[in-house]
């Protein structure tokens, strides 16, 4: 459970920039080597390898090297996870408004 | 544009840490004053404080002070911007893959 909670904790950390958010949208279209998914973004080529790092250890991206290309995958699981997150405390408080909905009528027909 | 990105870094942010998505949980089942969030909490109000602070900086959760209560509660609009942008970022990639199935059908329907 502990381990669960740290790894939402990296993966919102890992969305919460710009830089890290544009490449997930560009893995999004497909995978990419790190050279085509670093060819848009105006920093060094460091710079990109470290936001990767930042979204490998996330567990947002996964990537595999063969021969002399590094090739970077979004984990949809991951993903997922996240929204799960975020929509199940999104629907509690929707389905909340429902039952005293749901109760405002109860009273109202009883009046 | 640039500020609705740097709100998606502001929210993004706020969920990175587990005490703010232990609140947002509280949250998402019912509005509470300041001393309900804290309460379950092993912090120092002024702590708990800080910590809101960050969420409504972020646009996740509001905050109305009445006489001398302040009641926070979460902005089900905001949590639906963060799970649209990773809906969007997944779905995309669904998306690619049922049109490559496609391809590799429609290859093996010529064959």
């Amino acid at each position: 459970m502990i381990e669960f909670a740290a790894s939402l904790d990296r993966m919102f950390e890992a969305l919460a920039d710009p830089t890290r958010r544009a490449m997930v949208e560009r893995l999004s279209h497909g995978s990419a080597s790190v050279s085509e998914l670093a060819a848009p973004l105006p920093m060094s080529l460091p710079a990109v390898v470290q936001h990767l790092q930042v979204l490998e250890q996330s567990g947002l991206v996964r990537t595999q090297k063969i021969g002399r290309i590094r090739t970077c995958t979004i984990d949809t699981a991951a993903l997922s996870e996240v929204e799960r997150w975020i929509n199940d405390r999104r629907t509690g408080w929707e389905r909340r408004f429902d039952r005293l909905g749901a109760l405002v009528d109860a009273e109202g027909e009883k009046g």
